[in-house]
């Protein structure tokens, strides 16, 4: 019988894990809740697979005891391979996969409802709600479909926002420096990000974090856009120049703005800050403004993207149990 | 000279109105922040038509007044017509007009919004991020695309939520005594409200407040639901036995709930209570509850829909005024 061995189950996976579990009766599936690393490492022993998700490193010393173990393969649920150590990887003979499409709508839709929720001033709406002011002015709404929508970045993410969009009925202009062949026809494109700042009543990024991304939005392109745009960010936050944003928050230059990431987001988010002091007072400032929405990288967090990560990376683990390579094996 | 006189004109509504005048230049057009009685018809003299807005009866005295000032007619900035005294509007001749249609999308994108804030748990997100818990768990989100959304009402509220829904990917199913040919034809109707209830994960009403739809949706309604059914009232509060729902949220049949419509409204909301006892408990234990978003009969209320209702009630008062009938005059 084929044995995987799953760590750092939260709550959250667990109905998809179980349902998994029972679609392969062939396969001895035990899991826990505790992360990978030399400690427990002995609880894979038996099991020829191991899936993992977790932020702290896979290190020489924690894939070497999974070895020892006889783990042959680990697939981590997630996108992210930068905290593995790949040369002792390869030492120790190990395969790895990882799940780099899980939901792109998970993120698209949370980044169209928070923009929606900018326009419609919801944050202080439900401020005056709570506190029972039921007055409706001046916490005037704009309506989705009356904005010109600047959208960067077309791949998987951008194209279910422009979809999402369009289902509002809104003006969708587009920039990526590969346009998508299809969406091109529809005439959607700019040539030149200046063009999508100067018409675009909001803007929203749907890029990668890689370094030539670097403070895209900066000072210089915050001048180059209409007094009062709102501005989106579920992508990267290295994407912005937060203290850019923040001046340009300050100016009124920008109207409005949504923040899932943070150039320094590790260590601060996923946290529970409620009980001790708050690190970074920049964030905690946002975190009060009614024109400003935080969340903490949950963009990506819905059950559908949590059931095709581990679904997908147990699927994963059981081909490489038998003796098969998946097609989100990571190649190093 | 034409001269046109508008009573309760509310800050945010100054805007178009300026923006009209503007583009009128023929017209004297004067205004006023209070209210039209008989204490303030006066301030109408010289103008042969006014533009009103107000939950305040047009008593007959109030009609009176107007027409001893000159006024021939009252173009009413909304819908409802049912605070005026018609026999007294008959007696003294004075020709009326509503503003029927301004924004289906506005009401509509509020629906949709509060849905998708309900299915993504944001009530409860954000409480947390502003008391500074960053942890995700357990605060999981469902994407809008994964779910089948019932739409009872298919006028042109209803539409426009069916397209933007789509434009998400939900599966979409309708009913409506009078089907609408074109929707008829992609098969989004079902025959029967049962099959409806059966079937959805999400239901949103869109339909008016006649008595044949009194507290169409009941205990007995709900029971015919999925467990965890989200609810959508943007409609009219009498749609809806709010006993019943608040039986359906403690039970948990109902899983999520969003009403922006109240059977017993009128005098409580669009007022401010924030310094003085509140006088519905109901309500006030509903505002709390994290799977439940009150806002207070503004889904209607955006820039666009204010547009709307300024330009088209100061275009229907403008035809009275030179002798014509608006398209939108109500025929008594």
């Amino acid at each position: 019988m084929v044995k995987l061995f799953a760590y750092g189950i939260r709550d959250d996976e667990k109905n998809a894990l179980t349902t998994w579990r029972n679609q392969h009766p062939e396969v001895e599936l035990a899991y826990t809740d505790e992360l990978v690393m030399p400690s427990t490492a002995a609880l894979a022993n038996g099991a020829s697979a191991a899936v993992v998700y977790q932020q702290l490193p896979y290190t020489r010393e924690t894939l070497a005891a999974l070895a020892q173990n006889g783990v042959k393969s680990i697939s981590l649920r997630n996108v992210g391979t930068d905290n593995i150590d790949f040369d002792a990887a390869r030492e120790f003979g190990l395969q790895v996969s990882n799940v780099p499409v899980y939901s792109p709508n998970a993120i698209a839709e949370h980044s169209i409802i928070q923009m929606s929720r900018l326009l419609r001033q919801t944050k202080a709406m439900d401020a005056k709600v709570a506190k029972h002011d039921l007055r409706w002015a001046p916490t005037i709404g704009r309506e989705v479909r009356m904005q010109t929508v600047g959208v960067i970045g077309t791949g998987h993410i951008g194209r279910v926002a422009i979809k999402i969009l369009q289902g509002f009925g809104a003006n969708v202009i587009a920039f990526d420096p590969y346009p998508n062949p299809e969406l091109a026809q529809s005439g959607i494109y700019v040539d030149r990000l200046e063009e999508l700042y100067a018409q675009a009543d909001v803007i929203s990024l749907y890029v990668p974090g890689v370094p030539a991304n670097y403070h895209l939005i900066d000072a210089a392109a915050i001048a180059q856009m209409k007094p009062g745009v709102v501005l989106v960010n579920v992508s990267r936050g290295n994407l912005m120049d937060l203290d850019a944003i923040i001046a340009g928050l300050n100016s009124g230059q920008i109207g409005d703005f949504a923040m899932d990431v943070y150039e320094d987001e590790v260590g601060l988010f996923n946290e529970d800050w409620s009980d001790k002091p708050f690190p970074d007072p920049k964030i905690a400032a946002l975190i009060k403004q009614e024109n400003v929405l935080v969340t903490p990288h949950t963009a990506f967090y819905t059950t559908k993207a949590v059931y095709e990560m581990v679904t997908q990376s147990l699927d994963a683990a059981l081909m490489f149990a038998t003796g098969q390579t998946p097609a989100i094996a990571v190649e190093y």
